[in-house]
């Protein structure tokens, strides 16, 4: 069978990282072009020593991204750059008629509005907006299945839109008051010669940054928002701690008159009892973020408190892969026709 | 000047090497007697390599605890054993005189019934809870001054009293609906020699656990309880991260309407202006367990919501220092008549 | 294709759960049974919860090993048990007709008066070793195409043997004086519950263990006096590092007359220049770990010192796969005449 | 009593920080001024956030270098400025009468043409190498006593030449044949914002670098050279490791043949037996890095290895304190006439 062409844009980061590494082993897609200004005239195997060994690496050399040139080579485009810069290699990909998959945060809005108050600059492309599809498998899969468009969500979005949407759905907890505290591995952090992601900074260290008002908080409420049926505003504390990979969120959530334990249940088996990648767990288990690890799960456990009658719901996820780039993947084999655990398992 | 004489029962844990640490410099006390059922016999730098060096270090060997004896050695004495033990060690030393400073759980609460609750077995010595002074200093120094039996406070409790009291005082947060999310380094977990706590099920791992109903709520209600002037009841999460000291809990607060920034402020300076061992943040400062580890201090800072209309609180510490034996030591300055930050900077 | 049905006695370690992430995915073997004595009635997920989602986990319960039982189950076995317990289960399973591989060092050793040397006690079955094969594939690959009893090696032997044999083979490098300085993650410790290998205790600390006489040092020099013709002593020095996977090994060797720097890049070229596990670094790159954890790969360098006359040869592995468990898959497709890299890329 | 008042040019590094912790709590001297051209302006506590309630944080501001008028303000200086800046900054303030400590290394050499070749450049101010004294306590400590300029020893040559120096001394180990195999944490690499100190890029790795012919070399060689009465040259690697703080060195070397046993002890003990900072393991203890971390002390253990005919010597220290910090503060001590340990316990 011959494989579809796909290639990445910008892929010298650790989400571009991780997309070369599922890539490499996909069984219907083949990795034929990564770009970086930066690494221009590289081996693969020059940039990441990891992949050295693998059959391919020789001839994976970067160039330079040329648009026009890339969308007569692949099919399909990742798209691992910085916001804010994926909206101008997305135009000409589109006109050619290229399956494009942003992992940044430029399609991911649908109000331009709201993206250049947490973004502090106009859209650049805000025709865009109306065409991309958010894409989270487990919530929008249908739409996904026809997009060109795909606006992959980013690590924290994906640790919170996934417990919470199928509870709000059903009516089962209240679209007020919502909290979220996130633990996230600095890889999350991207790869960034900054002092403050060194490793003794951040080595014996946690804390927490961006509060009260993360950029990120646009799209997660924005999604919630659709979901609820009406405006949802959340509460929202990212914190760094030393790992490299993994995201570990707390949700607290008030619940509903309607809402009690057998009701979650069945909320959660309807949404996710035969998703791959949700791992509802049971028992006195909870999420651990190295039950995860470089896999494209996202464990899920949850706790009515009767002391307190709230609902706590927790989840783990890897960041670079159900966080980025294995969502992304997913996401592909959606769109492509192809099983959706394919290169994931 | 002649120093006053001290003695530590169970000082083969963390705390307790924490108290060795903190005691051999102290500058008005000197550890005289350290005591250990499976090290008796063995000097402090054979249990404690690092201590090795230290001039007292092949003087101060191990011993059996025997209250009666230690009673006539000392004049203060460190229990840092497990919960449910310190309370028969307690009872023969205070009958003596010496001044018993507790590190366990055991004297905490004033209710013996909210003991037996969340410890599952009656309370061992339930008429030295009337006696017993809760040693967090910051709220109750001038009983502290007195007492003969300090229950001093552990990391999570102090974690979330120190910021959440002034502010129940002062009326500017409610009493219902507080939210504490706590991440704790894994020396809090104690040196246990359990596979949850190896190094390769703790590192690139974070975790929730004891949701939703961990022990050491009891007593920060019953202190919370106690400055609202009204039951408390909370939602605590705790989660270790991988690191070796610090605890960083974020709270989440609902103001009362008398609440704004400028209240606020002056709340925690009224409490804490003067206090050596908190330090109030300002600007864009954000706590950070790196920037208290080895020392005494809390660091607190919090940012009002304009979009939740919520109060957000955070709080850094070392969970060995301020939240354990650094604290402890705090209370014996304070008992003793000395500079309350002697041995603590 | 009907899949050859394998089975992991002892599969509740870091070996045994690497032993299954490879066995889950490998296209020609199927992992049809799992014992445990600790695990007995419990499903793959329960025992390692990031295998949960696997499709084969609700079937995969383990069992209490019964050798008559599992030689009737399966083709191949996998002894991921503690050394001198290994031997008791080979004997009856070789009776039976299954296909041996063994991950501790029980079998290893042709010399039963060394083990007994090394290891303290006799050897529990030294008929066995004669009919052994050493499973470095590299070294031993036509022997292990036909073998019964594959004596797997571990970590440390793996880092030293797979660089230095071509020097010894090829006369580069004199014999005596080798010194190995090996640095080794958490996880070559094993799963145990001791305080030794506690979080805290390994984290921010590098220390040097079992020094002078480590027990692999039989196996080692073993294998290095085959290669030379004449027996070698070497110098092995062992230290714990705060990681979870990976060794480096830093070797310092006596270069022969004849040797120089192209003599030694064509002897590597010759031994591993076709060898899909073996990644010889150029230019001026230097092993890491991190760019082959969980991979099957062993990264070498070495550097000709002008000024000492000296060889340094660096090599990095990850302990878990080349070290253990990817190793032993490796030379189970040998001996099922599988493509070598099956299951493992 | 008045106290002495010191200054540290380019206080915004990591041992920049650390002198700033020692001289802090340093009972003769006082920390009067420190420098930073980046900082300038700053508080103490702005720019390091753990020394914020220290009662001096608010009087401390970093302020631009000026040579002349730091000379006017304090007796002492130290200089932990990168390596060739140093000695701009040392003339005027010798010229000026000041006492000054310098930590890098431009200073450490009697030889120019050496700094050149392991440099690059010429160096700065020759006439100046005669004048400075090696600041290695345990060594050189009378002419520290009398010395203008201190050139003090790094973290590297502090852990091999404490080991090795004494057994040369002694006659008991060849000057030929020295392998210094060394394990450094991530802090020895300074603060500086470059993706190869990314917590990412140290987290979960191990490697060497700088083989062969690390800069250091030069000072070790040179200093041992002295040792020995002969030149001596030797083999290092150094390798980084994912902790903050310490170095573990492992040295081989090559018996003489009066040396035995006894012989080793007796040369550590006559050397090291009443060194404050010189902790000689016995039994069956071996150097570890926590043990020391944020100590002044240097723990050495040693083995002979009846196989292999070798002497393998072990040590530890924290790179930022012995290895750095606390060494230039030992230094000052013995200089202005205080207890050796003066700040330091």
């Amino acid at each position: 069978m011959n494989k579809k062409k796909v290639g990445i844009v910008g892929a010298s980061g650790y989400s571009g990282e991780e997309l070369v590494r599922l890539l490499l082993n996909h069984p219907y897609a083949e990795l034929a072009a990564v770009t970086s200004r930066q690494h221009a005239g590289q081996t693969l195997g020059q940039v990441f020593p990891r992949f050295a060994s693998h059959p391919r690496s020789p001839q994976l050399r970067f160039v330079d991204s040329n648009a026009a040139l890339l969308a007569k080579q692949v099919d399909v485009v990742f798209l691992a750059l910085p916001h804010g810069v994926a909206a101008e290699y997305a135009l000409p990909l589109l006109d050619a008629g290229t399956t494009v998959i942003d992992l940044s945060a430029d399609f991911r809005l649908k109000n331009a509005a709201v993206y250049e108050e947490f973004y502090g600059n106009p859209h650049p492309a805000p025709e865009l907006l109306a065409k991309s599809v958010y894409g989270l498998p487990e919530i929008h899969r249908s739409s996904i299945q026809s997009a060109r468009l795909i606006a992959s969500p980013g690590c924290y979005p994906t640790s919170i839109l996934v417990p919470v949407i199928p509870l709000l759905k059903a009516g089962l907890v209240k679209p007020t008051g919502i909290i979220a505290d996130s633990l996230s591995g600095v890889s999350g952090a991207g790869r960034k010669a900054e002092l403050d992601y060194l490793f003794v900074e951040c080595n014996e260290s946690v804390r927490p940054y961006g509060v009260p008002k993360h950029r990120h908080l646009s799209e997660i409420e924005e999604q919630l928002s659709l979901a609820a049926g009406q405006p949802v505003v959340i509460q929202f504390t990212p914190h760094l701690i030393p790992i490299n990979r993994g995201i570990l969120t707390t949700l607290y959530l008030a619940p509903t008159p309607q809402c009690n334990a057998e009701a979650i249940q069945e909320a959660y088996r309807l949404a996710y009892g035969n998703e791959p990648f949700v791992r509802l767990l049971s028992g006195k288990s909870l999420p651990d973020t190295k039950n995860v690890s470089s896999t494209n799960i996202l464990e899920l456990a949850w706790r009515l408190d009767p002391r307190t009658g709230r609902l706590v719901v927790m989840s783990a996820e890897d960041n670079l892969t159900k966080g980025a780039s294995g969502q992304a993947v997913q996401s592909m084999n959606i769109r492509c026709g192809w099983p959706e655990t394919a290169g994931l398992v």
